[in-house]
């Protein structure tokens, strides 16, 4: 948690710029609860709202707030510990001294929330989208048929998509956190053993340091299967792994990096070539980020210098803007060249990403992996990015293509064909967007060229 | 997963013993859905319902079956994935041929569960307790304003509780998988590191080896805190450490173990005294179990043994059975002495731990510590039980005894002040009740007498 300030400012914030634009009624936020994983007290790991952290700091379930936008009166609906509950839980601070901490005046209990959203009294009630089926339930039994507020999920994304310094060093710390892990891992590749055991390496760095990963591992010898969550293969020689982790810290921040590692300590050849053309992407992407670029302009230059690449392996062939123009690049990266990451690795994806990543003047595309981007926007200092471009090789996805005539004349399918079995490459790093330039965040760099990767599995 | 005639018996066994108790209509079960951890594509580690793997096996998310009573009629509702799907998840078997594997005759969309139900023609739907919130919104939306149904309750719990040997033999991998887990957490305890270094380490055995941790992990110097999921504390020297941790194995079977080890490696004159009574404790209820025998009366043959090694330290005084009848063993052990354990560490905590715990013949007790046991019954062959008695020392509970007399003339508060700072003690082991005993689960026991914990930790 951070100090009371930053909580007390942030709302306050939120509540102005709700009246600048001409809101009027209460804001409601809704805690999360324990969610169950085989039955009430089976839970898993406890994990409050990402928003409600923002705005009001307490790690602990079933917590209600109501800020009236009008009078600027703060409410924290929570129940006080009885003393049954502090002979099996310990002693237990008061309510009253949680809401001091974070700077709210009045409180009242958990159950009462419903009784306080009266002082509506016919003025709007403004919520988020809930991001658990829990909150889901609670929010239709307060107030049945109402939906989410448009006016205030455009406030909370303007706030929460430039970090503060506190931020920052918190997103810092969770990338010292992720580079350890990811290290770890990069020492774990063995040929013969069973994947899962180096997730269980890199769980033991994310726990034993912080909150825990900030999102299922993916770690796997098919990194062209982009939702692959198994981890049951044997490690075999000549096999790329991708491997995509990261840490959240103990102050619930993420990092997410991606590496891909030659199970064997050496690419191929073949293998270095793509390496080679995905890795000067990344560069490229990280040499352009700057103030008053937007994310979908790096999008498009990375697709056109991995066009440029795969060009010169003859897998495609004609005018690279040409190539750019008909989303030629999608057939090898059908996802978008990053998102935004803060407290949510997909950064606030629960207010719908396309109010996240994308200006008022902006259209979401429709093309493969232009139209998967989350993150078009103008950048601008304190956005926090990922820098991610991949290609890979997706046997159903060139057929698709080739079948339906997607490539026009542009790509090698004769040739395309010995790279059925390649698999997929990605490099990730994690950008800060500074007054003029980028940052990648995190003290050091985890080895990302095909020489110093090779160079850290030697060791 | 088990061979699909194991599924095709439990199923058809159900329907059996429904019919015999004169029900009729269908049976639905709702499988899980992916929980989300932050938003809907950032989920917990993905767990399916333990019925529903006890009866349809298949552990994926988003299926629903429905059974017919009369008609003996099983049909599958599951969505096949499109050739989208199959670009980001890679090849997928058919829901037709995930059927087959498990013996089911006909399939249907997901989305048709509602229509499927009509099939119950003004018959009864038969479903079980939800034990997540997706569950209860899916059930609202399916059957509203419908309840759970007793009869299918109590015939899933009597099949579930008595496990079959490929049960068996999965219960015994998780325990091996818990030996593994509690060693190398014992391994671990250092004094000056922070208690979630151990906590990572455990998690690392758990997720390299199986599905990953059956429970959150209790690690603390405050056992005394029987509901401590905090792992922030430095460990210091001449302190007890409590670790009471599980492992589900990747059939999702569970291990609990707890085991209470001295911090710097060796219990002083006043913690072993204590030990020795809770490992007596530990011990007699094994030797108690087997066929025939209430679990409820070996938890009072325990409560006797316990007041018995107080009295001798002077922490109460009179008639032994007189203390176990008021209940004086509850301020020492709030707990009971044990759970049902298999698909779920609290074995179908979800359907009501009375009707799981509980013969009809047997009232549950309001007593401290009698009340909290959870498993009662009289002991049957293929019985799957915890042996886990405490002492813990907790201030604000012997408080409460001595201002509201609940102790009678018994406890000797005096001497009792200077335990306040001792912490607790817990000792569990899992054992399965064969046809003349009973057998402790897993290939070995973690050290358990005072003398093999600290040879254990000399090494």
């Amino acid at each position: 948690m951070f100090a009371k300030e930053v909580y007390v400012r942030r709302r306050a914030t939120l509540l102005n710029s709700l009246r600048e634009a001409g809101e009027h009624g209460l804001v409601l936020f809704v805690g999360n609860a324990e969610a169950p994983a085989q039955y009430k007290d089976n839970c898993y790991k406890w994990r409050q709202d990402s928003s409600w952290l923002y705005y009001l700091g307490l790690d602990e379930p079933l917590m209600g707030a109501i800020l009236d936008i009008d009078s600027g009166a703060e409410t924290l609906f929570a129940d006080d510990v009885d003393i049954d509950d502090i002979i099996w839980m310990g002693p237990q601070p008061s309510v009253r001294s949680k809401a001091d901490s974070v700077g709210i005046a009045f409180t009242r209990p958990y159950g009462a929330l419903a009784e306080g959203l009266k002082a509506a009294a016919g003025r709007p009630v403004h919520f988020l989208p809930p991001s658990r089926y829990y909150n889901t339930l609670k929010l239709q039994e307060l107030l049945p048929g109402a939906g989410p507020s448009e006016a205030l999920i455009k406030a909370v994304i303007a706030m929460r998509l430039i970090k503060e310094p506190v931020e920052i060093e918190a997103i810092d710390a969770a990338c010292a956190l992720g580079y350890e892990m990811h290290s770890v891992a990069r020492d774990a590749i063995q040929i013969g053993i069973i994947e899962q055991e180096i997730v269980g390496k890199m769980e033991a760095v994310a726990l034993g340091k912080g909150w825990g990963v900030s999102f299922p591992t993916i770690l796997t010898q098919h990194g062209e299967t982009l939702h692959n969550h198994g981890h049951a293969a044997v490690v075999e020689p000549g096999k790329l792994m991708v491997i995509d982790a990261g840490v959240e810290s103990n102050e619930h921040y993420a990092s997410d990096f991606t590496r891909t590692y030659p199970t064997d300590g050496k690419y191929t050849q073949k293998q270095r070539e793509v390496y080679q053309i995905v890795y000067e992407c990344n560069q490229l992407a990280f040499a352009l980020a700057r103030p008053g670029v937007t994310y979908r302009e790096i999008h498009l230059a990375t697709a056109r210098k991995m066009l440029e690449g795969l060009s010169a392996l003859d897998l495609v062939h004609g005018d690279l803007d040409e190539m750019v123009a008909a989303g030629i690049a999608g057939l090898f990266q059908p996802h978008g060249l990053g998102h935004n990451m803060g407290l949510d690795v997909h950064d606030m994806e629960d207010l719908g990403e396309n109010l996240v990543g994308y200006d008022q003047d902006q259209q979401r595309a429709k093309q493969l992996g232009l139209g998967s981007l989350r993150m078009a926007r103008r950048l601008r200092p304190g956005h926090v990015i990922t820098d991610e471009p991949g290609i890979y090789f997706i046997p159903a996805l060139i057929e698709k293509f080739k079948k339906e005539g997607l490539g026009g004349n542009f790509v090698n399918y004769a040739k395309l064909e010995s790279y059925y079995d390649f698999g997929g490459i990605r490099i990730e790093d994690d950008v800060l967007i500074t007054h003029d330039g980028a940052r990648r965040l995190g003290p050091q760099r985890l080895p990302a060229s095909p020489d110093e990767v090779e160079e850290a599995m030697r060791k």
